[in-house]
């Protein structure tokens, strides 16, 4: 396969981690990337922390620019082309050079598509208004801070509880500006259980925003091409920007008649070496359907961790060196104000969906000792098979030091652990770091009874 | 069993964790516990806390207090009370009532044994004397803290530089002494590799600590009962205090000719359900040999979190609760001034011992995402078999939010994962939190290369 033309499509998390592998493997082979944008492996989680200040240059998101990859990498990348089609049968991809605005056709030897998402927004007039900004991408995000910086704008309507929605409407809050969120869900997070996610939405309004669930985004209001109010299916809500928060779908319209097969919300299928089901044609990261471990579904999972993970995967494979990605269990963190918020695994209502008999159990302990200065609280659930005692997922809050316990339970689904298994696991204790049983194994032993 | 009279000794974790866990299950059980000092369920590891300031009042450090168990889980807890004896053909015990100074005989019908452990000291001239202090038992503790109140020491010696050495060495220098440490070996913290633990070393010289490696405690200069100097093989250091800080040795030279059978360093030898080889003899905690996964050896390991578990384990099989407990993979965590301090697993050392073939790789990373305000340095050591990749073990030092990670490699230790499993754990990640690798998972991708 050396030698061979390696085409890769997207130039962020997914496509450069595979083009980076690929050539760090293979130092002859030609690698060509199309990046739609002006920009190559940014961090786009971190957007919301640009807006807030926090990070006070843009810069400081990216990685590697696309000069980077082409002087030190030898990896020619070309920014501002955006592949419109893909034949597979000749083995070529039609590019839009969008600095000209001309098209071309490009052949490939190997395909890699790591398109990534897009933010979602329902169709309706105005969805494309200059003041409705999605912050699936650095330059969307570049477009917010400018709108914010030249306008000044006091109001903002945020169209979705989701971890995109709430962590922009605490960085707009912090720039001054007053924040609404409607969500047409009964809860903030959909992927917490409800009990989980009334916490946060308590801490949201303390912080100052105004929530509305179960509200509708029905229309939006415009004017010069501006939008002025939000409409949803209970009240009117005037505003100077708007921000998507509706989640992400797989950018996978341009694949229309490829022949490649699409799965779960259209994201490309995959098999564990990320390969698609059309010969020499891959796929990686956001725009892909990814296998979830717990639930052994597919699902449509955005996230910068499984589009750098299955990025190498798909880098691996096509450098001939095998290796397959075994999927994942549903992680996920944030945080919001002081609540630092952490998942994984399954969730109540995905469980009655599977028709899995669970118990859960939530217990509130210490992120310390409790007589250790700053000891916080942390609130655990845990989700196990009432049959077996298998754990399921787990959800927590807390403050400082909460969330990242959320990764042994990750450790211990991927392991396929139960209750008792956590009980016995020899985790660290002292008392600047944990109660004697730390906070999930506290939970493990309170919810071992109902097994 | 029900209805049998269970005798424990020893009111600290193993002990009191057992007795809770047996009248949880059997509420009529007549249950009796000997404690030789005041005090009952205290969290010994809050003592150097207590003594530098941070816990203002020592009663914070007690769980549960004897008139507690008494009251409220009639459990017949006698304080003051040495058990000087064990006869297992007659199945009774020998008391020394410390308050009248009276001795008596005790029969059970089961025993578990949880007596702890005790600071270690050479036997010198002086190792009683007044201002020699072990902090093995809360009892202990505050005798340091009085002696330091009452007598205003200038200086301290530290003998030993682990764990409880570094901790007391930073609690008396913020209560303003001048803290000298000396250690025979070569390191600080022999549970971490020399190249850890000199990061370590580093940090607490930068305190303002002396600190002399690879010299031994050779003899007191005493006077009027305390001592007044502390002499090594190299040098005489004039001192108002000692600490011994040489780790602990099991408290169970009272069962001299009792049949109990002792293994590593005289701790008891238990099985995965806690019992001796006397029958209706059990032990938990400090005083027993705990089974280490990782090596498949028994090591003697004083931690709370092990004498906690063990304790429960002890418990639930007296209450005919069956449950067996699998051992430990080595975890511990510190914080000795600014830098968390963990490990898990086997040492270089050991692994050469064990004659296994493996391969390390250390690397820098940061707490959370680079760009993201605090993100601290944090360095990650693994070690992994050679031929097959699986971890053997890890070791962390960084600032705030870097320790708790190494329960990921606890987890993984215990689950037998390989460094390709860790890289694909779908760890949590967002920028307050992580870089996009979590920094174990950077570890994992670095040394997976030597495999």
């Amino acid at each position: 396969m050396m030698g061979n033309k390696l085409v890769v499509i997207g130039g962020d998390a997914a496509g450069m981690s595979a083009a980076s592998k690929v050539r760090r493997v293979q130092p002859e082979r030609e690698i060509v990337v199309f990046e739609k944008s002006e920009y190559t492996s940014y961090s786009a989680c971190g957007i919301p922390y640009f807006i807030s200040g926090m990070v006070p240059d843009m810069e400081e998101l990216i990685a590697r620019t696309p000069k980077q990859f082409r002087d030190n990498y030898d990896i020619d990348v070309r920014t501002q082309c955006e592949v419109v089609a893909v034949n597979t049968v000749d083995k070529k991809i039609k590019v839009l050079n969008k600095g000209n605005d001309t098209t071309f056709w490009q052949n490939y030897d190997d395909l890699l598509i790591a398109t990534g998402g897009k933010a979602i927004c329902p169709d309706i007039e105005g969805k494309n208004a200059k003041n409705v900004f999605g912050i699936s991408t650095l330059k969307s995000g570049e477009k917010t801070e400018r709108y914010i910086e030249d306008k000044n704008p006091k109001k903002a309507v945020i169209v979705g509880a989701g971890y995109i929605g709430l962590e922009m409407a605490e960085a707009l809050i912090i720039r001054g500006l007053e924040v609404t969120i409607i969500d047409r869900s009964e809860q903030v997070m959909g992927t917490l259980d409800p009990d989980m996610a009334e916490k946060i939405a308590e801490a949201i309004i303390e912080l100052g925003i105004t929530l509305h669930l179960k509200e509708d985004l029905k229309e939006f209001e415009i004017s010069s091409n501006q939008v002025v109010a939000v409409k949803s299916d209970k009240r009117t809500i005037s505003t100077d920007m708007v921000i998507l928060g509706m989640g992400t779908l797989p950018n996978t319209v341009f694949l229309e008649n490829s022949g490649i097969e699409l799965g779960t919300k259209n994201a490309i299928k995959v098999n564990n070496k990320m390969q698609t089901n059309v010969a020499n044609v891959w796929a990686a990261g956001d725009c892909t359907a990814t296998f979830d471990i717990v639930s052994q579904n597919y699902k449509h999972i955005a996230l910068g961790t499984i589009a750098n993970k299955t990025g190498l995967v798909a880098g691996s494979n096509l450098a001939n060196e095998p290796i397959t990605f075994p999927g994942v269990v549903g992680t996920a963190v944030t945080k919001i104000c002081d609540y630092e918020v952490a998942r994984t695994g399954l969730t109540e209502k995905e469980l009655k969906k599977l028709n899995i008999e669970y118990v859960t159990g939530t217990i509130k302990s210490k992120t310390r000792a409790g007589y250790y200065p700053d000891a916080e609280d942390i609130t655990v659930k845990l989700l196990a098979e009432k049959k077996t005692g298998r754990l399921l997922g787990g959800q927590i809050i807390g403050k400082e030091g909460a969330a990242k316990r959320i990764d042994v339970l990750a450790t211990a689904l991927t392991t396929k652990l139960t209750l008792q298994n956590i009980i016995d696991l020899d985790l660290s204790y002292a008392p600047p770091f944990s109660p004697v049983w730390d906070p999930v194994q506290t939970a493990a032993r309170y919810l071992i009874k109902k097994i």
